[in-house]
């Protein structure tokens, strides 16, 4: 799953030096940036840059690493510092790179990669294409045991911020996800279909339970477990091809757990039609009925993902954890005074952030 | 209230043999099929057939059947087998037929007709147009014996299932229903105004807590009792000209108990926007705001009703009867976590159904 | 802030009389109505009416009642009948005049008009447009008492209604409302924090609390504290130019207390977005997302509020503050029957009034 950048040769810096493709590396004269790159993974990594001592002190590594930069963003490829000149010294200088930089990639889980960006986007990325992205019992282990270690992360007023800051669930190919995986139910002990039925619940409660906002960007089908996991998230973005189905009652069955989830966001008549019918709800009317929160042409899809997210990652603090926290928290409550007990607690503790209180020192300043 | 076909004579067989239509009756040569009309109800009931010994063995019976049945779809009624050949030879074999059959007809309330299709849906009708289907305490008092039978009605995986397997809820004439009959509450004891009204909370709790499905078949005026009830039916299919009113402040009062079914339909504002302000609402609204599931023109809507209530007739089975039941019970868990527990043992029972590890194994094999 | 009506001469009655307009009263030969005008209050207050021995009996009070009417009318003007000839002669018998006529006018505290129509229509109006229309605790404080004493008037059967039958939140300028003043939070200690927070979360439980339906006439920005106060309204009527925005995350904070009045009336995923995304919500999709009931063009604006306000004020009575109250009620019961426990009773009560009896009796003799 390596490819390299092929051999074609490219203009670096039009004056003095030029730059060469190597496979797996870029070199300019006896100075060379080593990389690799997984491509299910969608990510260049930047293994190593060696400058020799005599071309020293004329910014070559930083022009190697220019010339990496732009060609992972050419190929739509995330880029991996793993050489510490690149995460030390490059990326704190050059802000647009790391809105493509990541901090770790972990594609040891079949079918799922998860990737933290540099502005603390965690991208959960469903990738078994072939086999339309069934959410298997080990790859609902792993996120479990990933959205478990999110909830523990620690987020303070003023401290400094978990390095997951938004968590983006996403797919490759045509099916977002076809939902559980049979595999995991057929012929298996009652025990041990509770067991996956238990995980994935936790699964799908953690969405909404970690501190970061989760969004699911929802592209193709989305069936069963699969739209339950996208109805989880706090928001959802969906492409114009996207398309929600609860289809249990067509073999028999009933997509009990997935109603939980659907029926948390939409109108309990419109999620028993769902679930009863089986009907198919494309992207416009699952933005109508609540289960997406906007609808986006292909054409801009993948831009309008990125904007989003980032802009969670960039305004991500304790405020914002907490918001969310209090949000769901007050809701559960079904008098309104004791809605306005819980929120108004939040509230006082973010008066008490000294960030806050200059925020507002200096909005009362602009309006004098 | 019963008429005959008609003396018009026409051509069933065209060789050998001709059809006569008799009053109440078809015959072919000495063989007859004796029926009556009941045109409240809409049913045709095939009381007898009779074929001579030296007409057996030549398909005479089947052909009356067919003949009855053809007219009967003409006329758009259903066929009551009251005769047995009917019911246990001919029904069986034609499938065809059993769209229009029913297994049993009531029209002994005044305003109601029930009648239950051979695929096992109830249709729940009401026929006193020209009073605008006032909900009588009567009427009311049937419907809750009718529903009280079904919600005890027994659901298990494998064993057989009930004859009633989705209710339908429609009307004739004009308006869909105005609701309570005003007759039992004025100058009524208060003992007695409690009655009714309980009686009629329970009709509209049972609408949801009954195993089956039931469906609000909604065209014309739906008016406070009467829009409570299509808001408390699991589903709701409106034709175009439906429109929707909880008309109460405007005579001084107030639609308290409608305002509940409403309200657990429609979001808390638009539902009292409906009981203060007294809007009505039309189809193409009722649809948007949750009150309905769909909007059907009015020349699609006979077979649009028909079609989604024998589907859920059709698709009806433990696994839909407890995933209807589950939807509504995790719904009013206010933690997720907790709705989830619900769900899931529903989840791990059907995994037990051997019927549903046979679909789960069929669609093993139809993917490798 | 007083200013006079201008020295244009115009003719009244054309024949016989004429009548002139001096600053600050109207006269006719030697008879004179006093008044002062009210800018920010938008009110013109009539304070005396002399008519001289001679011409009395010839209508002259009521001819220059209607000039005053006619002149305040012309300006958009409310009129505040401070001398007795008017409220207790002259309006009883001009139902015309009662449209615009007030019982009362409090702008005793700074950017807040209260003023209560001969209808029974409170005005609750925020005037500091130029502030934008903060929230401040002083104005909070006042909201707080004069809607304690909203909700402690009492509404039986039969008795006479109270003062206040609606309650019409409104404002001026092109912002609604910015929220809450910086000024109360800044530097201040927490408990003062918590006072102004508890205070604010009193006044919007208390538009649900209040026997009187509450509406909201939202133009312009509505913001922060001001959505909130907007979204706790049992209706939104909102102008065409109205736009709904939580802001706080901008800012580095969170609009927790408004999130969870948003949260009330929106499905969760949207009132998160809002909150999360401080997404700015024009005034049809906060229709179309359940903020507002219904969006006005500008040019219809002040007639259909006033239209809305009125209707809400002639048909107010105790069912209806029954109905309000038990609307809110049921809603907070997680189980349908108890739902219809609570407004079943309230239905028996209703019963019993001898009013609602009569109507009921008037609509049977119809029918017959």
């Amino acid at each position: 799953m390596r490819r390299s950048l092929g051999s074609a040769r490219r203009l670096l810096v039009a004056r003095r030096l030029h730059t060469r493709h190597e496979p797996g590396a870029i070199s300019m004269d006896t100075a060379v940036l080593e990389y690799a790159v997984d491509e299910e993974a969608g990510v260049l990594d930047i293994q190593h840059t060696r400058t020799p001592p005599e071309m020293r002190g004329q910014g070559v590594a930083e022009k190697l690493c220019d010339a990496a930069f732009e060609h992972a963003r050419g190929a739509s490829l995330r880029v991996l510092p793993s050489c510490s000149y690149v995460s030390d010294r490059y990326l704190p200088k050059h802000s647009e790179a790391q809105g493509i930089a990541v901090r770790s990639v972990d594609s040891a889980t079949p079918g799922l990669c998860i990737c933290v960006s540099w502005l603390g986007v965690a991208s959960l990325r469903l990738v078994d294409a072939r086999r339309r992205n069934p959410l298997t019992a080990a790859l609902l282990a792993k996120l479990q045991s990933f959205l478990g270690a999110c909830a523990a992360m620690e987020v303070t007023h003023g401290g400094p911020l978990p390095e997951v800051r938004t968590l983006l669930l996403e797919s490759t190919g045509p099916v977002f996800s076809s939902g559980h995986d049979f595999n995991d139910f057929h012929e298996a002990p009652a025990a041990e279909q509770r067991r996956v039925l238990e995980m994935c619940a936790d699964v799908n409660a953690l969405l909404a339970e970690v501190p970061q906002v989760s969004v699911a960007a929802v592209s193709g089908a989305c069936v069963a477990g699969g739209a339950q996991l996208a109805a989880s998230c706090d928001l959802v973005i969906a492409r114009d091809d996207a398309r929600f189905c609860l289809p249990g009652v067509r073999t028999g069955g009933f997509c009990h757990t997935p109603a939980v989830a659907v029926g948390a966001r939409v109108a309990p008549r419109k999620a028993l039609e769902l679930a009863l019918l089986a009907s198919d709800v494309d992207a416009v009317e699952a933005e109508r009925i609540g289960l997406a929160n906007s609808v986006v042409p292909s054409a801009e899809w993948a831009s309008a993902v990125e904007q989003t997210v980032n802009q969670l990652a960039r305004t991500f603090s304790k405020s914002v954890a907490d918001g969310k926290r209090t949000f769901y928290r007050q809701a559960a409550a079904p008098a309104l005074r004791d809605r306005y007990a819980v929120a108004t607690d939040t509230m006082v503790d973010m008066f008490s952030s000294p960030a806050y209180q200059e925020s507002m020192a200096a909005f009362l300043r602009r309006k004098e």
